[in-house]
């Protein structure tokens, strides 16, 4: 080994935080190469939790001890996988989950306001003295929301002060100021706008089927500021095509980054590159629990941020 | 005169009223032609409150008696001229306000959070792994409302539970539960998102001078939902084309429409066709008070809504 612990950085668009770790770490980024010299060397794994964690690779380091989630959602990540190898893994809870929120609100105004369409006629001359461009208030519109945690809670009282009936579903019902619908089904048939605000993992996948789809129907709109997998996406895009959804604004995708091809030909959509929860100062907060957990983890003291379910 | 009174629709964006009117009254459509036949029939203009009404055409209506103003802003009517003439002037206050504030915090979202510009960069195929977009986060920004009027004021409900800090500035001081500045230029000062949200008449038009953008800053972000003319808009795209102002998201224009070639190189801006108010619920409110104020005046009752300043 080194003199100086080694931590290998998974995904590329967390390189930037190489120039916070090379002051007390050897870091390695696996996008140049998989660093097979060191991997005796490798102590940590920086990732981003939607990624899906390569068990191969981590079966190839056998001093790996920590597995430091940038990131607040961890849903690629087995974490009883990792327990079982006696590697913990630490995450970035409650940092940003406001500036989702803010987000979610953004893509709700986009599509309903059709304030990127209108844009994008500007822009294009097609604002003519004969045009005007009619759309529906927020004002008395249902908003069904999918979670209600820290995310779902934050898009609830802003939906509220835009004059939204706020309505929820989540598997467990649990103390909250809106009402739970007694289904999925039930809650996007009362909604004008569904939002995806829960955490994901392999009990969940899919969970925006093509039936609940159906059921938000021709005049509602998806939002999805959780994870891709959370939505049959071809029902998506396929409902949105023959007018059985109304459309559909989403941060996050099945595969990403989502192709543009993809959506080419698909109406009503408004569509951001996975940025709901990508603020300065989100990413500041993350940065420094991140080195947070990494020094506890390297002085023996406890864990800053563990994920412990 | 004919049997039913005569009434003339001046811009062609109100076409579609005639459907509504044509029950009751013949309907004139100015861009058709001036009824210059019929010029002694017609009773009542509707028309658009921004557009500057037209005192020859009126000099030429001799029996004209009442202008209905479809929208709440009634800017372009010199109302003091009009009731020289024993003319009433109508209009729809108090109906859209919330509508407008919402596409406000959805300009101040789109713009701030990047989200027109992440729809085209994800349609571009610009969403790469190596790319990872952060945007500054509203929480603990300072939004700056000029003007504290209906509109105003649901904007800074909306911005506070978006975690911003609300200040605002008006000519005349009032009871409020947010800071009034000691001045417009201090509180471009001390914004980080200034937001025009005031009534627009002749006293202060280019009330966002030069000046003024040169105070909100390279960061700052200006949205203007209230009219063009408040607007030094040549000074707002000198100012963003050289860096000394952050951005620009506007629903309202000098020119109506604006012209896109006049955009086509200006960075960091977000534009809509002054779709603010224009919503579905919206329409329908002022086309009732339209008719309200219609039946009223051809019934020689009080009209349900005058403008009374």
């Amino acid at each position: 080994m080194t003199q100086r612990p080694a931590i290998l950085i998974m995904q590329r668009h967390l390189g930037p935080l190489s120039a916070f770790l090379e002051g007390a770490y050897d870091v390695y980024r696996f996008w140049e190469g998989p660093p097979i010299e060191a991997a005796h060397d490798v102590r940590v794994l920086v990732v981003a939790g939607e990624f899906e964690l390569d068990k191969d690779l981590i079966e190839r380091l056998p001093n790996l001890s920590l597995i430091a989630c940038f990131t607040s959602g961890y849903d690629g990540i087995d974490v009883e996988w990792c327990r079982a190898r006696g590697l913990p893994v630490t995450h970035a809870p409650a940092i940003n989950h406001e500036d989702v929120a803010d987000h979610a609100l953004g893509l709700i105004l986009a599509a309903r306001r059709q304030i990127a369409e209108g844009d994008r006629q500007v822009r294009a001359g097609g604002w003519t003295p004969a045009s005007k461009t009619i759309t529906p208030s927020l004002g008395g519109q249902t908003i069904g929301i999918v979670g209600l945690g820290a995310i779902g809670e934050a898009i609830a009282r802003r939906a509220e002060v835009m004059r939204m009936n706020v309505q929820w579903w989540a598997p467990r019902a649990k103390e909250a100021a809106w009402p739970r619908a007694d289904s999925l089904i039930d809650l996007a048939r009362a909604s004008d706008v569904l939002v995806v605000a829960c955490r994901a993992d392999e009990t969940n996948r899919g969970l925006i089927s093509a039936e609940v789809i159906e059921a938000l129907g021709p005049s509602g709109l998806l939002v999805n500021v959780a994870r891709g997998q959370l939505v049959d996406e071809d029902a998506v895009i396929a409902a949105l095509r023959d007018g059985r959804l109304g459309g559909a604004a989403l941060d996050v995708f099945e595969t990403e980054p989502t192709d543009a091809a993809r959506w080419a030909t698909v109406p009503n959509t408004v569509l951001t590159p996975h940025t709901a929860g990508a603020t300065t100062e989100a990413v500041q907060g993350m940065l420094m629990l991140l080195l947070q957990n990494l020094t506890a983890h390297f002085a023996g003291e406890p864990l800053k941020t563990p994920v412990t379910t």
